[in-house]
Protein backbone atom coordinates (compact mmCIF):
# COMPACT_ATOMS: atom_id res chain seq x y z
CA UNK A 1 0.00 0.00 0.00
CA UNK A 2 0.97 3.47 -0.56
CA UNK A 3 1.66 6.00 2.21
CA UNK A 4 -1.70 7.39 2.14
CA UNK A 5 -4.61 5.77 4.24
CA UNK A 6 -7.61 6.98 1.03
CA UNK A 7 -9.05 4.08 -0.03
CA UNK A 8 -9.66 3.83 -3.65
CA UNK A 9 -13.73 3.76 -4.41
CA UNK A 10 -14.60 -0.06 -5.25
CA UNK A 11 -16.81 1.43 -8.31
CA UNK A 12 -15.49 3.41 -11.28
CA UNK A 13 -18.05 6.53 -12.03
CA UNK A 14 -19.46 5.96 -15.44
CA UNK A 15 -21.34 9.24 -17.31
CA UNK A 16 -22.22 9.32 -21.06
CA UNK A 17 -20.93 13.08 -21.69
CA UNK A 18 -22.24 13.03 -25.11
CA UNK A 19 -24.54 10.76 -27.35
CA UNK A 20 -21.79 8.80 -28.52
CA UNK A 21 -19.65 8.39 -26.04
CA UNK A 22 -19.32 6.74 -22.20
CA UNK A 23 -16.63 8.23 -19.51
CA UNK A 24 -15.40 6.36 -17.25
CA UNK A 25 -13.55 7.89 -13.94
CA UNK A 26 -11.35 5.67 -11.41
CA UNK A 27 -8.82 6.23 -9.03
CA UNK A 28 -6.18 3.89 -7.96
CA UNK A 29 -4.15 3.63 -4.76
CA UNK A 30 -0.70 3.63 -6.55
CA UNK A 31 1.75 5.92 -8.75
CA UNK A 32 1.17 6.96 -12.03
CA UNK A 33 4.49 5.31 -12.84
CA UNK A 34 2.80 2.19 -11.91
CA UNK A 35 -0.61 2.20 -13.18
CA UNK A 36 1.50 3.23 -16.69
CA UNK A 37 3.15 -0.19 -16.47
CA UNK A 38 0.03 -2.16 -15.57
CA UNK A 39 -2.10 -0.47 -18.72
CA UNK A 40 0.91 -1.23 -21.33
CA UNK A 41 3.89 -3.74 -20.25
CA UNK A 42 2.21 -7.04 -21.54
CA UNK A 43 3.14 -9.41 -18.85
CA UNK A 44 1.16 -7.20 -16.14
CA UNK A 45 -1.68 -6.54 -18.87
CA UNK A 46 -2.12 -10.13 -18.61
CA UNK A 47 -2.18 -10.31 -14.86
CA UNK A 48 -5.60 -7.94 -14.34
CA UNK A 49 -7.10 -7.59 -17.77
CA UNK A 50 -8.84 -10.76 -18.18
CA UNK A 51 -9.98 -10.80 -14.78
CA UNK A 52 -8.80 -14.00 -13.56
CA UNK A 53 -9.31 -15.47 -16.98
CA UNK A 54 -6.13 -16.65 -19.32
CA UNK A 55 -5.36 -13.72 -21.09
CA UNK A 56 -3.17 -14.45 -24.42
CA UNK A 57 -1.49 -11.46 -25.63
CA UNK A 58 -1.04 -12.11 -29.18
CA UNK A 59 0.50 -8.08 -29.87
CA UNK A 60 1.03 -5.32 -27.54
CA UNK A 61 2.56 -2.98 -29.78
CA UNK A 62 2.35 -0.01 -27.56
CA UNK A 63 3.37 3.13 -29.78
CA UNK A 64 1.75 5.53 -32.72
CA UNK A 65 0.11 2.95 -35.60
CA UNK A 66 1.42 -0.35 -33.38
CA UNK A 67 -1.26 -2.94 -33.21
CA UNK A 68 -2.89 -4.94 -30.50
CA UNK A 69 -4.33 -7.67 -30.13
CA UNK A 70 -5.43 -9.96 -27.17
CA UNK A 71 -7.67 -13.49 -26.42
CA UNK A 72 -9.24 -14.25 -23.32
CA UNK A 73 -9.98 -17.92 -22.68
CA UNK A 74 -13.21 -18.29 -20.32
CA UNK A 75 -15.76 -21.21 -20.10
CA UNK A 76 -14.55 -23.36 -23.02
CA UNK A 77 -14.27 -19.91 -25.07
CA UNK A 78 -12.16 -17.42 -26.58
CA UNK A 79 -12.81 -13.86 -26.96
CA UNK A 80 -10.54 -11.49 -29.64
CA UNK A 81 -9.95 -8.07 -29.09
CA UNK A 82 -8.16 -5.56 -30.88
CA UNK A 83 -7.39 -2.67 -32.28
CA UNK A 84 -4.37 -0.28 -33.06
CA UNK A 85 -3.04 2.81 -31.36
CA UNK A 86 -2.99 6.02 -32.59
CA UNK A 87 -1.59 7.87 -30.26
CA UNK A 88 0.89 7.22 -27.19
CA UNK A 89 2.26 9.70 -24.08
CA UNK A 90 4.27 7.94 -22.00
CA UNK A 91 2.78 8.19 -18.58
CA UNK A 92 -0.05 10.84 -19.50
CA UNK A 93 -2.50 9.65 -22.35
CA UNK A 94 -3.16 6.66 -24.85
CA UNK A 95 -5.41 6.62 -27.95
CA UNK A 96 -6.32 3.75 -29.69
CA UNK A 97 -8.89 1.21 -31.59
CA UNK A 98 -11.03 -1.27 -29.44
CA UNK A 99 -12.63 -3.77 -31.47
CA UNK A 100 -14.74 -7.34 -29.99
CA UNK A 101 -14.15 -10.59 -33.04
CA UNK A 102 -17.89 -10.54 -32.23
CA UNK A 103 -18.40 -7.59 -33.92
CA UNK A 104 -15.86 -6.95 -36.29
CA UNK A 105 -15.90 -3.75 -38.39
CA UNK A 106 -17.29 -1.87 -35.34
CA UNK A 107 -14.32 -0.02 -33.70
CA UNK A 108 -14.68 2.13 -30.65
CA UNK A 109 -11.82 5.03 -30.13
CA UNK A 110 -10.60 4.03 -26.54
CA UNK A 111 -8.87 7.55 -24.91
CA UNK A 112 -7.07 6.66 -20.99
CA UNK A 113 -5.76 9.49 -19.40
CA UNK A 114 -3.58 8.96 -16.17
CA UNK A 115 -3.38 11.87 -13.77
CA UNK A 116 -0.87 12.34 -10.99
CA UNK A 117 -3.04 13.43 -8.02
CA UNK A 118 0.39 13.97 -5.95
CA UNK A 119 -0.63 11.71 -3.16
CA UNK A 120 0.22 8.68 -4.38
CA UNK A 121 -2.60 7.96 -5.86
CA UNK A 122 -3.35 7.90 -9.80
CA UNK A 123 -6.94 8.86 -11.52
CA UNK A 124 -7.47 7.53 -14.48
CA UNK A 125 -10.18 8.81 -16.77
CA UNK A 126 -10.94 6.48 -20.08
CA UNK A 127 -13.20 7.32 -22.67
CA UNK A 128 -14.86 5.52 -25.47
CA UNK A 129 -16.19 6.97 -28.57
CA UNK A 130 -19.24 5.03 -31.07
CA UNK A 131 -19.57 5.86 -34.15
CA UNK A 132 -23.17 5.56 -33.77
CA UNK A 133 -25.43 6.06 -30.40
CA UNK A 134 -26.77 2.33 -30.80
CA UNK A 135 -23.43 1.03 -30.41
CA UNK A 136 -22.81 2.76 -27.12
CA UNK A 137 -26.04 1.72 -25.82
CA UNK A 138 -25.63 -1.83 -26.87
CA UNK A 139 -22.17 -1.81 -25.23
CA UNK A 140 -24.03 -0.03 -22.14
CA UNK A 141 -26.49 -2.96 -22.04
CA UNK A 142 -23.85 -5.73 -22.58
CA UNK A 143 -22.41 -6.07 -18.76
CA UNK A 144 -19.73 -3.90 -19.55
CA UNK A 145 -19.92 -1.94 -16.00
CA UNK A 146 -19.17 -5.14 -13.98
CA UNK A 147 -16.71 -6.72 -16.16
CA UNK A 148 -14.78 -3.21 -16.05
CA UNK A 149 -14.95 -3.49 -12.25
CA UNK A 150 -14.04 -6.82 -11.48
CA UNK A 151 -11.08 -5.95 -13.70
CA UNK A 152 -10.15 -3.07 -12.13
CA UNK A 153 -10.21 -4.66 -8.66
CA UNK A 154 -8.13 -7.10 -10.21
CA UNK A 155 -5.62 -4.36 -11.32
CA UNK A 156 -6.12 -2.71 -7.78
CA UNK A 157 -4.53 -6.17 -6.00
CA UNK A 158 -1.80 -6.32 -8.96
CA UNK A 159 -0.53 -2.67 -8.19
CA UNK A 160 -0.81 -3.73 -4.66
CA UNK A 161 1.46 -6.62 -5.34
CA UNK A 162 3.84 -4.71 -7.24
CA UNK A 163 5.12 -2.82 -3.84
CA UNK B 1 -18.18 -3.16 -74.41
CA UNK B 2 -21.78 -4.21 -73.14
CA UNK B 3 -25.07 -4.34 -75.44
CA UNK B 4 -25.83 -1.04 -74.23
CA UNK B 5 -24.40 2.10 -75.68
CA UNK B 6 -25.03 4.09 -73.00
CA UNK B 7 -21.67 5.66 -71.40
CA UNK B 8 -20.92 5.86 -68.05
CA UNK B 9 -20.45 9.20 -66.55
CA UNK B 10 -16.58 10.43 -66.49
CA UNK B 11 -17.02 11.55 -62.85
CA UNK B 12 -18.82 10.06 -59.48
CA UNK B 13 -21.16 11.96 -57.66
CA UNK B 14 -19.74 13.21 -54.53
CA UNK B 15 -22.46 14.72 -51.66
CA UNK B 16 -22.46 14.87 -48.15
CA UNK B 17 -25.38 13.10 -46.53
CA UNK B 18 -25.01 14.14 -43.43
CA UNK B 19 -22.45 16.10 -41.07
CA UNK B 20 -19.90 12.64 -40.83
CA UNK B 21 -20.77 11.15 -44.23
CA UNK B 22 -19.68 11.29 -47.57
CA UNK B 23 -21.45 9.86 -50.27
CA UNK B 24 -20.52 8.35 -53.71
CA UNK B 25 -22.60 7.04 -56.42
CA UNK B 26 -20.53 5.60 -59.59
CA UNK B 27 -21.84 4.38 -63.01
CA UNK B 28 -20.04 0.99 -64.53
CA UNK B 29 -21.03 -0.14 -67.68
CA UNK B 30 -20.67 -3.50 -66.62
CA UNK B 31 -22.46 -6.62 -65.00
CA UNK B 32 -22.97 -6.41 -61.29
CA UNK B 33 -21.38 -10.01 -61.12
CA UNK B 34 -18.48 -8.71 -63.10
CA UNK B 35 -17.81 -5.31 -60.82
CA UNK B 36 -18.27 -7.51 -57.68
CA UNK B 37 -15.23 -9.32 -58.98
CA UNK B 38 -13.32 -6.45 -59.28
CA UNK B 39 -13.91 -5.21 -55.74
CA UNK B 40 -13.51 -8.51 -54.18
CA UNK B 41 -10.96 -10.80 -56.16
CA UNK B 42 -7.35 -9.50 -55.30
CA UNK B 43 -6.05 -9.71 -58.53
CA UNK B 44 -8.61 -7.39 -60.24
CA UNK B 45 -8.31 -5.40 -57.47
CA UNK B 46 -4.37 -4.98 -58.25
CA UNK B 47 -5.43 -3.77 -61.73
CA UNK B 48 -7.22 -0.70 -60.63
CA UNK B 49 -7.23 0.53 -57.03
CA UNK B 50 -3.76 1.82 -57.08
CA UNK B 51 -4.66 4.02 -60.81
CA UNK B 52 -1.66 2.41 -62.29
CA UNK B 53 0.71 2.38 -59.20
CA UNK B 54 2.31 -0.96 -58.12
CA UNK B 55 -0.57 -2.33 -55.06
CA UNK B 56 0.54 -5.22 -53.44
CA UNK B 57 -2.74 -7.14 -51.25
CA UNK B 58 -1.18 -8.55 -48.41
CA UNK B 59 -4.58 -9.51 -47.11
CA UNK B 60 -7.93 -10.04 -48.52
CA UNK B 61 -10.04 -12.11 -46.24
CA UNK B 62 -13.32 -11.04 -47.93
CA UNK B 63 -15.61 -12.81 -45.24
CA UNK B 64 -17.34 -10.83 -41.77
CA UNK B 65 -14.45 -11.05 -39.45
CA UNK B 66 -11.70 -10.83 -42.13
CA UNK B 67 -8.46 -8.63 -42.29
CA UNK B 68 -7.74 -6.28 -45.27
CA UNK B 69 -4.24 -4.68 -46.24
CA UNK B 70 -2.72 -3.30 -49.23
CA UNK B 71 0.23 -1.59 -49.83
CA UNK B 72 0.45 1.10 -52.39
CA UNK B 73 3.65 1.98 -54.00
CA UNK B 74 4.05 5.58 -55.76
CA UNK B 75 6.78 7.77 -56.26
CA UNK B 76 9.43 6.10 -54.00
CA UNK B 77 6.68 5.65 -51.18
CA UNK B 78 4.58 3.14 -49.65
CA UNK B 79 1.12 3.87 -48.17
CA UNK B 80 -0.31 1.11 -46.48
CA UNK B 81 -4.44 0.71 -46.23
CA UNK B 82 -5.94 -1.68 -44.03
CA UNK B 83 -9.35 -2.44 -41.92
CA UNK B 84 -11.95 -5.57 -41.35
CA UNK B 85 -15.16 -6.55 -42.46
CA UNK B 86 -18.05 -6.05 -41.14
CA UNK B 87 -20.33 -7.57 -43.79
CA UNK B 88 -20.08 -9.31 -46.86
CA UNK B 89 -23.54 -9.86 -48.49
CA UNK B 90 -22.31 -11.65 -52.23
CA UNK B 91 -22.95 -9.34 -55.40
CA UNK B 92 -24.82 -6.53 -53.28
CA UNK B 93 -22.96 -4.75 -50.37
CA UNK B 94 -19.80 -4.65 -48.41
CA UNK B 95 -19.31 -3.20 -45.07
CA UNK B 96 -15.59 -2.80 -43.54
CA UNK B 97 -13.26 -0.50 -41.96
CA UNK B 98 -10.99 1.71 -43.83
CA UNK B 99 -7.62 2.98 -42.41
CA UNK B 100 -4.81 4.32 -43.37
CA UNK B 101 -0.95 4.14 -42.05
CA UNK B 102 -0.19 8.07 -42.22
CA UNK B 103 -3.45 8.26 -39.32
CA UNK B 104 -3.54 5.11 -37.37
CA UNK B 105 -6.41 4.72 -35.22
CA UNK B 106 -8.69 6.61 -37.58
CA UNK B 107 -11.27 3.74 -39.31
CA UNK B 108 -13.53 4.92 -41.50
CA UNK B 109 -16.98 2.84 -42.23
CA UNK B 110 -17.01 2.30 -45.99
CA UNK B 111 -20.21 0.62 -46.83
CA UNK B 112 -20.22 -0.33 -50.98
CA UNK B 113 -23.83 -1.09 -52.36
CA UNK B 114 -23.81 -2.75 -55.65
CA UNK B 115 -27.96 -1.94 -57.96
CA UNK B 116 -27.86 -4.20 -60.91
CA UNK B 117 -29.70 -1.38 -63.15
CA UNK B 118 -31.26 -4.41 -65.93
CA UNK B 119 -29.23 -2.86 -68.64
CA UNK B 120 -25.87 -4.34 -68.55
CA UNK B 121 -24.50 -1.48 -66.08
CA UNK B 122 -24.30 -1.41 -62.50
CA UNK B 123 -24.67 1.69 -60.03
CA UNK B 124 -22.51 1.73 -57.17
CA UNK B 125 -23.49 3.52 -53.77
CA UNK B 126 -20.64 4.23 -51.55
CA UNK B 127 -20.79 5.89 -48.25
CA UNK B 128 -17.83 6.59 -45.98
CA UNK B 129 -18.83 7.44 -42.15
CA UNK B 130 -16.31 9.06 -40.34
CA UNK B 131 -16.19 9.52 -35.86
CA UNK B 132 -16.37 13.44 -36.45
CA UNK B 133 -17.02 16.15 -38.76
CA UNK B 134 -13.33 17.25 -38.71
CA UNK B 135 -12.13 13.82 -40.17
CA UNK B 136 -14.76 13.40 -42.71
CA UNK B 137 -13.57 17.61 -43.58
CA UNK B 138 -10.35 16.73 -43.79
CA UNK B 139 -10.85 13.35 -45.85
CA UNK B 140 -12.57 15.81 -48.66
CA UNK B 141 -9.70 18.15 -48.55
CA UNK B 142 -6.95 15.39 -49.16
CA UNK B 143 -7.65 15.50 -52.76
CA UNK B 144 -9.44 12.02 -52.05
CA UNK B 145 -11.82 12.91 -55.48
CA UNK B 146 -9.36 13.43 -57.60
CA UNK B 147 -7.70 10.12 -56.53
CA UNK B 148 -10.96 8.24 -56.88
CA UNK B 149 -12.08 9.51 -59.95
CA UNK B 150 -8.72 8.15 -61.23
CA UNK B 151 -9.04 4.53 -59.92
CA UNK B 152 -12.82 4.31 -60.69
CA UNK B 153 -11.56 5.25 -64.41
CA UNK B 154 -8.90 2.42 -64.40
CA UNK B 155 -11.88 0.16 -62.99
CA UNK B 156 -13.95 1.28 -66.39
CA UNK B 157 -10.99 0.28 -68.53
CA UNK B 158 -11.12 -3.56 -66.67
CA UNK B 159 -14.25 -4.28 -66.56
CA UNK B 160 -13.90 -3.70 -70.62
CA UNK B 161 -11.37 -5.79 -70.71
CA UNK B 162 -13.01 -8.58 -69.07
CA UNK B 163 -15.06 -8.82 -71.49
Amino acid sequence: MSATTKEAPAKATLTKPSDREIRVERIFNASRDRVWSAFTDPKLIAQWWGRGNKLVIEKMEVERGGHWRVVEHADGQTHGFEGRFREVTPQDRIVRTFEWDGMPGYPIVETAEFEDLGDGRTKLVATSLFYKTEERDGMMESGMEGGMNESYAALDRLLESME
